[in-house]
């Protein structure tokens, strides 16, 4: 289709071109749009029909949409404003420079703009900044017959009418109902009796993680959001929720691996940005290794007369640090999705000590039969190499599995307790093990 | 409401229960189930509204949708399978011993029981194995007040009603069409003429992570999935992609903390499973850090001789440690969302060496006056192990950002690419570069 469209521009055929993209899918469109040249884009975007514009404007990319918005006139920009939904219209203005801002803002109506003001005012990532206000309401009172015509009267420009919401005179939410259960019931029934009263809702002020784990918990494709007087002000929709869902495993990940999150895609951020948002974590860990050092400085004399004790520094430490991060990326991520409570603490320790017992069993006996028949180390040394790794794993499992319960306890994040610190915390404890075990066993 | 039921069933007020429980949330209940003792859960899901029993089933936990099964008549039983909705009814007998299948196989009725079978066929994971066949569809010459009268009377055993597909004789998917532009459309139009053709589509045997990725895309709430011969065949709805999404995301994190994925909950997996899980991974990291090992081995004389130097070695490996894994979580994750192509691989590399350089000399600097003012280590030392440093985090990000690209070039999972296998390459480079610096500062 792409190809068809690129080819009719080249011969100026914008009218079979008009036909032929009001078949597109919009989400295409866009992509289409993004990959043409400054002049071109421009043409194809201002043959849109005008029902698709907003539309496909709300999918373009954040440069694409501040090119388009410096080059239309302001008649235009008013179009797509008012067409534009809600929260995509305050998506995109929240990462616009202000000049943009104020051009946009200037030519949208008055409603539109007295909108848009008022949802800036909701934090950063809480339902009210998500949500949307295009959404139906019904009264108590309406009969089926007459629901259906307030939607057919008004349901073009909602977001979705597959669930439609009940208010009494002073917006207060009553009740939901879905477009099913008004389809399939008789015309004379009334909203009130088959409406649903058991209303899951977020409050504006709820944050952005809470809202997406009740979509998840109750399957939910749209979650009404009431402000402190339990009046409607707006939907949030599941395709923003899946949205949030990536954003929040992408923070994780990123927390888990001792960064900061980053805001926008790793392409687009400033290799400054990028260092800043890892400088931190590697200074912290950096100086805290110093303890593992500290602790060989102490058996240096345990290390001079034994000198082939150095070469498994670094197994341990790997080992160890493997060992705990496994323990702690599923206890993090079981926490996360909610499979795993605090209260689990119990539990989760006693299954990391079998788990590690057996794991720790396996290596130490492999790498017991490695030393002794490849690579011919003394059975004695190589016997107290492997009982230190057994202890190691062991310790490294429980810490690994215990701070982050720990942490989510003193309501830290527990995605700081992963790899990189408990790599740092196990290594001392690690080498402190193996050098007190060899010191024992070597009588030195 | 959960107090109130329980109170009510501790008086043995059934039918005050019956009216309170038609009105709670499917999943609310099904939470309530889980808590109750054996033979009180039992009351209750006989007292529930035969409307409501399967759903309620398909949200309780598999041991007690087995406990169910095995406590009830097979009257009850196939009243249940028949109402399910076919994908959660497959999901279930999925988990089941084959006693049970069995049992439930043989009190369906023949139609579910031969929809079960064939559903069966579909490979794990693959879009035939998430869809399910309760959809409507509607054929082109259908007037609006026909296909609406259509969806009155077929309406109720759908999963959607929102999104409806045209076929036609043959049961070829020709065009999609909303419930709104249905209700919406004069009742006098035709369906073929307003329908969209466009169909975004899956093929039965196409990746869930494939499906995934189509509703993220064109932001959809449901998609048709269509056999070998364009037929019609199922759909997928958003509420099983977004546990899908979550599947993945855990898959990623298990497979980037050196485990093979777990398939169920960590608290219901077994200490020898979860062992089994991560062993391999542990075991074949144990034995490449013996290169780390070799290499302290192959320099002996020099650690002998300069017994500080010993002492920095837990800092250097940590921090090239936590450097690559910076980058390869960054860039496995980019990957993951279809931020980062195997095509930016030289734009990736570009960055990590100004992120690498900018964090390295950082991290040198806070280093050197740290061991010279703090610690009161000689210079020549002092500057040494941070040039060492800053080539160590050079060559960490170059190798954590190029492994993950190279891995998904030669297709295979980036994910493995990770922080414990980076750790591992980069301990022994950065083990080489240290002490290689160290013999030609030191001339030894």
């Amino acid at each position: 289709m792409k190809e068809v469209i690129l080819e009719l521009m080249d011969e100026n055929r914008y009218k079979d071109i008009k036909e032929k993209i009001s078949e597109m899918n919009i989400v295409d469109i866009a992509e289409l749009l993004m990959e043409l040249d400054k002049t071109k884009l421009l043409i194809l975007f201002r043959i849109l029909p005008k029902e698709m514009a907003a539309d496909v404007f709300s999918y373009v990319s954040l440069e694409l949409q501040q090119y388009i918005i410096e080059s239309i006139t302001d008649k235009e920009i008013g179009n797509i404003v008012n067409d534009l939904f809600l929260d995509d219209a305050v998506d995109f203005l929240e990462e616009m420079p202000s000049n943009v801002v104020k051009k946009v803002l200037r030519n949208a109506d008055e409603e539109t703009r007295k909108l848009i003001n008022q949802f800036f005012k909701y934090p950063e990532y809480s339902a009210g900044s998500v949500m949307t206000i295009e959404f139906v309401d019904l009264k108590k009172q309406m009969t089926i017959k007459e629901a259906l015509e307030h939607i057919r009267a008004t349901g073009v420009d909602k977001e979705t009418i597959n669930t439609c919401y009940v208010t009494d005179s002073r917006r207060k939410l009553e009740g939901v109902i879905s477009i099913r259960k008004i389809i399939l019931a008789d015309e004379n029934a009334v909203v009130g009796d088959i409406m649903n009263e058991d209303v899951i809702c977020a409050h504006t002020l709820d944050d952005q993680e809470t809202v997406a784990d009740l979509f998840k918990k109750y399957d939910l494709t749209v979650l009404p959001v009431v402000d402190n007087e339990h009046r409607l002000v707006g939907i949030v929709t599941i395709d923003d929720i899946v949205d949030i869902i990536e954003q929040e495993n992408t923070e994780d990940l990123h927390k888990m691996a001792a960064m900061q999150p980053l805001e926008e895609e790793y392409l687009k951020t400033s290799p400054i940005v990028l260092a800043k948002h890892r400088i931190v974590w590697l200074l912290v860990l950096m100086i805290s290794a110093t303890f593992a050092g500290n602790i060989i400085k102490k058996y240096n004399e345990l290390l001079q007369s034994v000198v082939v004790l150095t070469a498994f520094i670094p197994m341990i430490m790997d080992t160890g640090g493997n060992a705990g991060s496994q323990a702690s990326t599923l206890i993090i991520r079981g926490m996360a999705l909610g499979e795993i409570k605090t209260s689990d603490a119990l539990k989760v320790f006693i299954k990391e000590i079998q788990v590690s017992l057996i794991a720790g069993f396996i290596l130490a006996l492999v790498n017991f039969a490695r030393l002794v028949f490849l690579e011919h180390i003394d059975i004695m040394i190589a016997a107290m190499v492997c009982f230190s790794l057994l202890l190691t794993v062991i310790i490294a499992k429980m810490i690994g599995s215990t701070l982050p319960i720990a942490a989510k306890k003193m309501r830290l994040d527990p995605a700081i307790m992963a790899g990189p610190l408990i790599t740092t915390i196990v290594d001392a404890l690690a080498l402190s093990i193996y050098f007190m075990i060899a010191s024992k066993f070597l009588n030195i």
